[in-house]
């Protein structure tokens, strides 16, 4: 429990005052450190700044509070009494190394000072106490260096210039004929630590300062300063850091590494962070301090090889791996440097990991009983799925491709996995090359509709406009296909049917491979395979045995299930679509678009009769054809899903969606329909609209034309009718969707109960089934009270609601976004994750004004958001039913959920 | 205070058991036949069946509550004995009017029976009452003919065929080879008699009925079922009466305005309800039934001929009109019937009136001490103001026009007045029409801000696309230009320079008359004037004192400005708008569009240089030359203002609206800036947006060019420092438009405060400011307690706010708005009027939420509803402080607001 008035907190084999819990207040490595210090592993003594000083010294204007400075004092006093070495003194100087220390890590991002306590004259006693003249003088010119970089500000005046020091040493170096540093004698480094001093004098003004104290409090303030350096502030945005958490600063005694061949330094893993393998994992270097393992000057040596260099330390150090996460409970990064054969422990953390690895370390470690399934579960970031399931490049392949520098742009990382195909610019073409047995990637300015079945056709889509929520990455995630979007360097030209990146031009016909895990695009072909998950439960292709990855998935997919009280379903709108969802995990299907049905084969043409015609008899004959291709669809569904419950919504797009746009295209058109080209036209112009977004669509239509609604009510209850003949539960759920009044719902839902109550009656037959709504304007939600009256469901909108509630198009959003994101007006992307404070306040209030009026109401979420962390958590918190998500996301949203019930309970 | 369980209502001399306070139980004209009663006036004997009863029939299945039919008895006996007629009596019968009587008058929408009584038997004993055979036959066949029509249902069976009762006469007529119904004898018409109860036998298989009594109930019935008529529910939705009102049944003693020359019948108003003048207007026919005045088969007289036809009678109804309005306290339009000498008060109610005699009545009523002025204010419609400040056609001229089939088309009336000019298809055109000195309509088929020149240039502006806050319609309205959109049987081509309606085609340069108060337009040209109000206060071209007109209006405006909390600005753009403005009574500007001046002379040029700049230098290059021009428009506002509060709107249309769409101006654009024909092409295909209405706008804007808030912020301060040290006090207020988030404003008001800052450094002289936001997102609305916390003002963009509160673009809305308020989906044009139980429920949580965080917030609304009465008295009610519509509609808004200041106190 931290004290108040407490600013400095001491640690040390005999005495240590913060522990493992005190992370907030200490900065992760502040809190490790003690920790350690209090298990008994070997820590140098040293103390940790608080965080709070941090903060107040930032806020007023870099001055500290009370207490402080005499805190420090007595803390090294501290440090003295344990080490023995005293501070300044030319015996037994005491040297410090000053680091900072966050709440989370945020690696090389601030300040770090080593070799602290050197001046004039304890140089002199370090070269005596070590017998070693130029290693004396090799820290002082380090710590001058350091110290007059950090501190005192000396680096380059433009961006041309030379790192000033670097450039002092190589003119010495010239006037002594040396190449290397290592060349560099005691008496060489002794003029070089003057040239040094001299330099900041010229540039500063200021001498070196040679009081141990003042270059202490010097290099604390540099510390407590860098949390507000632009690096750190940019890295800080990346990854949601609160500006407000501050840095704690950690006093250490210096341990060397470098002291000669019985000493060196590494950084390790408990295990393999990418595979997660329960293997001794990292690297060191022999007479090396810390920095020069992470700045790769020398290549370190796996810590396997310790054995044979130093078998002590290694025994030691494999008593310490298993301290570690015995004590930790998780898998940890630490670091470590041998003086002169003697072990000390810098620091150690929860180690990063890739998905893969996250999934087996949890697994794993609850197996051996170093964690339970709770904390398990917890340890496995949701996201951390997509890497499991998604198709992957072929590492080989891969390296190839990046040496040869065949990377052509970045894009949004909008479809996880990795494809590798034949270029298309058309649907068609995509539809041809598929046919032909190749791999396709649609490539595309945007998607529409239209080019649905060159998506389905394409192993991969790449656009050059839209967001992370545009049509394309929508339909690619649903379909569990790679998706790179929104990759605004290409130039697509649909005539010359090329893309150019730079100086590269692609044409059609031409290999190309996309990334959309990392967004990526690279020229050539790059071989792929599908993730293991997704061959044992959608491929079918290998045994689950004989998959570890995916058992490991499983494991951590029943833990999900135990846990979690929200359901899972997925959006889907065809069988085999509702049966990849089925083998994901999902319950039901929350959204199946029945438009996306219209684009299938010959149904086009009886669309487009059904828009061109000018009387309600004439749209009823065309109806009359759809009717049974969407009973059949319809059936399909019903018999995937097994009885699970099956959420329809009535057409919604805007009827020019479903209109050609070419003038060849048109033609074609008139000519199937027996219309004239200028009455299509003329069609195609009097349903022109200026924001589609917000026209003629969604329940809009079925209100201005009542037997579109009445046809798909009645394909959807023929469908369950005869599905539930056939002996097979069905649970249909008739969707209206863009309801914003009461009244809109009411019209509506008496047409599609009129119509079942219709089919029930011509068939003898009946089923139950409810109507609902989607809530996805605001006005939807600020009037669900009385919505709810004829509502049996809610299922949010997100997409939309999100870009009514915003006033953003999400097809338009690219041109500003970024730079919201990067001024931090929106901390994540509202397409991404619900905006809680604003279309989350919508959501509550529409669940808790629904559920006033009907206690019962079903509420889900249907937008892209159901498979998003964040959001599912979100989701949970405000009571709802369900989510629901593309297939793929199903075992994210699982996983999620159950994270959500956990930190609930 | 009714009774419970007292279903009828008995009036008569003697005994009356409601008054004028029953009008919701017993309809306005069941409780003013009450009313008169009470006060001595000569009302035959009757009783009227509540409201009540009514709601419970309908919902009940055509079944009346218990009760009733007793007290019905019972009121029948009570008249029996007050008339000394008894019901089916043969010597003296009782005969009987029914009819419908609804909370609000319906007229001609629900059924009525007359001279319910007669039958067989009885028609011998009227005849020998009356001593006159005709009248008793022609009495016995009118009733047996509506009672077979309205009761029995018999009525054409096909479109085609013509009414059977008619028929039935015609071919007796032609048997007897008489001409004219007066022709046929008592013989003639008793053999008339007996063929239509032949014909309902026929038709309908059962007899017509002999028992008064069934009689009674079978017309008391038909009235209350006619509640739910086509026509009925028609009118209520039109005129927004609620179902659920239901009708009033009235019984009453038949008098006879035909049975002589000594009878008669009229329909009369107490003052003008064209002018308001005080002279006793209305019309009456001699031995005629009432219906026939309104039936408009003969011609009636005016009633200033009574006083020689009548002098008596005319004395008794003078007196009656004074009683009338003494007792009413408001102008009457009543009915009365002559019988034989004696008069007899058949109705009275409020008179409808127009615009001009409601200001006038009100006016003279005040001062006559009929009514106080808090009543006479309560008296004038907000919206009948448009009546009094809009130009008119001239009488003669509209008549001819009318009479020669000119009427063209109807549309949206959307911008009252008349105007009559020379047509033109471009803006350009309007301009070279108007700078010949000739009136100009710029015809479109919709508008864009790129018309705005055109739009000043003419007189009227009229469209085939877009609602009444289509762009066209806000701007005509705010600059009191005269206005139809939606014209949509218009095509226009602007190839041909043509519009065409019906087989009309109008040539560019032909004359065209609209009628924007009508929504009318007519071929050549009809003669206007402006209002004699205008000509006062805008073209100060008539004295005040020598305009009645003008000095009710001004006595209303008196009385309003007394009465109101709100306050009353104007959305106005520039000097001379604002001038107007105030002389209609404008407190300062609302909304001063910044992009509305982007338009005017070189400007434009400047403004495309920024946008086609590819680097921030560019940018500000062209901003610098925008500043001087920006400056002195801003400077001529305050200094009209003259110490006013105005509210200045950052830049708020997204960049595209800036740019040519048609190749010869692109070409043109490209010449001027010396760029590349397909730069310019690139650069508006760059700007291209899916929808626009949620695209690059806004704040958006500043926060992607910041340069371009700066430059605005550096123009707004530069001139009121400019006008301050004048001497003219200034009251600027700094809005940025679109904000969604603190985050947006934040940084929005930092540049402005910065430059303000800068300015008054830069001149010694600073002045006083506010920096607010718009509320005309969801979000902002949602999160209004984080964005007080940076705004000293909200003002609420209420078309925006409607537009993404429904989810629905008011450019594209027309395509289903007719619909939804035919289908009474919306009860009102959300556009016209603000919905308040969505976007109002979002402005009142948005009021809360900022006076939470910030007490003093200054609260207003600038969409095009702060002049639209029930907006205003919304806006009243949540506690806004000031409305703002265009300047036109400023006295509308001063005197809604009264009222609505009234009816809170």
């Amino acid at each position: 429990m931290p004290e108040s008035g407490k600013h400095v907190y001491y640690f040390s084999p005999e005495r240590t005052e913060g522990d493992a819990t005190f992370r907030e207040l200490l900065g992760g490595k502040g809190a490790n450190l003690a920790e350690m210090s209090r298990i008994g592993l070997p820590v140098p003594a040293g103390f940790t700044i608080t965080t709070q000083v941090c903060v107040a010294y930032v806020a007023n204007d870099h001055t500290y509070p009370d207490g402080v400075e005499a805190q420090v004092a007595e803390a090294v006093k501290l440090v003295e009494g344990t080490t023995g070495a005293l501070f300044g003194d030319v015996d037994n100087p005491l040297l410090l190394s000053v680091r900072s220390g966050a709440r989370e890590s945020m690696p090389g991002m601030m300040d770090t000072i080593l070799n602290l306590g050197l001046n004039d004259t304890t140089v002199e006693g370090l070269a005596k106490l070590t017998s070693n003249d130029r290693f004396a003088w090799d820290s002082y010119r380090r710590f001058v260096q350091m110290y007059g970089d950090v501190v005192m500000g000396v680096q380059p005046r433009t961006e041309d210039e030379h790192e000033p020091f670097d450039a002092v040493m190589d003119s010495l170096k010239e006037e002594l004929g040396v190449e290397e540093d290592t060349d560099l004698t005691a008496d060489n480094l002794r003029e070089l630590v003057s040239r040094y001093k001299a330099l900041i004098r010229d540039r500063v003004g200021e001498e070196f300062p040679q009081d141990p104290t003042d270059q202490l409090w010097g290099a604390i303030s540099a510390v407590f300063g860098s949390w507000d350096n632009d690096r750190a502030v940019l890295y800080r945005r990346q990854y949601n850091i609160p500006h407000s958490w501050g840095t704690a600063v950690n006093v250490q005694t210096m341990v060397f590494g470098n002291m000669g061949s019985d000493s060196g330094t590494g950084v390790a893993f408990t295990r393999d962070p990418a595979t997660g393998e329960k293997v001794f994992y990292g690297e060191y270097l022999i007479d090396a301090q810390g920095e020069d393992v992470v700045a790769g000057v020398r290549t370190p040596k796996p810590v396997a090889d310790l054995v044979n260099d130093w078998p002590d330390a290694f025994a030691e150090l494999e008593k310490v791996r298993v301290t570690l996460e015995t004590h930790f409970g998780d898998m940890q990064d630490f670091e470590f440097t041998i003086e002169r054969g003697k072990l000390y422990m810098l620091q150690t953390r929860n180690g990063k990991r890739t998905g893969l690895a996250a999934v087996r370390i949890a697994v794993e470690m609850e197996a051996e009983g170093l964690m339970d399934w709770k904390t398990g579960l917890a340890k496995v970031p949701a996201d951390s799925l997509e890497h499991v399931l998604a198709p992957v490049f072929d590492a080989d392949e891969m390296a190839r491709a990046e040496s040869s520098n065949r990377l052509l742009a970045k894009g949004l990382a909008a479809g996880p996995g990795a494809a590798s195909g034949t270029v298309a610019f058309s649907a068609a073409r995509a539809e041809e090359i598929a046919a032909s047995g190749r791999s396709a990637l649609l490539v595309r300015v945007e998607t529409s509709p239209e080019d649905l079945r060159g998506m389905i056709a394409a192993d991969g889509i790449l656009t050059a406009r839209g967001g992370v929520s545009s049509h394309a990455a929508l339909v690619a995630r649903q379909m569990g296909k790679v998706c790179v979007c929104g990759c605004s360097e290409l130039v697509i030209d649909y005539e010359s049917r090329t893309m150019t990146a730079g100086d590269t031009v692609i044409s059609e016909g031409d290999d190309l491979s996309i990334d959309g895990t990392a967004g990526t695009v690279y020229a050539g072909h790059i071989g792929t395979a599908p993730s293991e998950a997704v061959q044992v439960l959608v491929d079918k292709s290998l045994d689950a045995d004989s998959s570890t990855i995916y058992q490991m998935f499983a494991k951590v997919m029943e833990w999900a299930d135990q846990a979690r009280r929200l359901r899972v379903r997925t959006n889907a709108d065809q069988p085999d679509q509702a049966a990849n969802a089925i083998a994901f995990g999902a319950e039901g299907i929350g959204l199946c678009r029945t438009e996306h049905m219209f684009f299938e084969g010959d149904r086009i043409v009886a669309v487009r009769e059904m828009i061109l015609a000018d009387s309600l008899e004439g749209r009823e004959q065309a109806l009359a054809k759809l009717l049974p291709i969407q009973r059949e669809d319809f059936a399909g569904i019903f018999k995937a899903m097994d009885g699970r419950p099956v959420t329809i919504r009535a057409l919604d797009p805007p009827l020019h969606e479903f209109l050609p746009h070419e003038d060849h295209e048109i033609e074609a058109v008139a000519k199937q329909l027996g219309a004239s080209v200028d009455a299509v036209k003329a069609k195609i112009e009097s349903l022109h609209e200026s924001n589609p977004m917000l026209g003629h669509r969604g329940c809009r239509l079925g209100i201005a034309y009542p037997e579109i609604t009445a046809m798909q009510a009645r394909a959807i209850i023929e469908a369950a009718v005869e599905v539930s003949k056939a002996g097979i539960a069905v649970d249909p759920e008739i969707m209206i969707p863009l309801v914003g009044t009461q009244k809109e719902l009411t019209l509506q839902r008496a047409i599609v109960d009129e119509t079942a109550q219709k089919v029930f009656a011509e068939t003898g037959h009946s089923v139950e089934y409810l109507v609902g709504t989607m809530i996805e304007v605001p006005r939807a939600a600020l009037v669900a009270d009385k919505i709810a009256e004829d509502a049996e469901f809610f299922s949010f909108g997100t997409n939309d609601l999100t870009q009514t509630t915003f006033g953003i198009s999400r097809d338009d959003a690219a041109k500003f976004l970024p730079i919201y994101l990067e001024e931090d007006i929106y901390q994540q992307d509202p397409f991404v994750a619900v905006d809680q404070d604003g279309v989350g306040q919508l959501m509550e209030l529409g669940v808790e004004k629904g559920r006033d009026v009907r206690p019962d109401l079903k509420v889900g979420i249907c937008g892209e958001h159901g498979g998003e962390p964040s959001s599912v958590e979100f989701c949970h918190r405000i009571g709802l039913d369900y989510v629901s998500c593309s297939p793929f996301r199903v075992p994210i949203a699982r996983l999620a959920a159950a994270q959500a019930a956990l930190k609930d309970a």
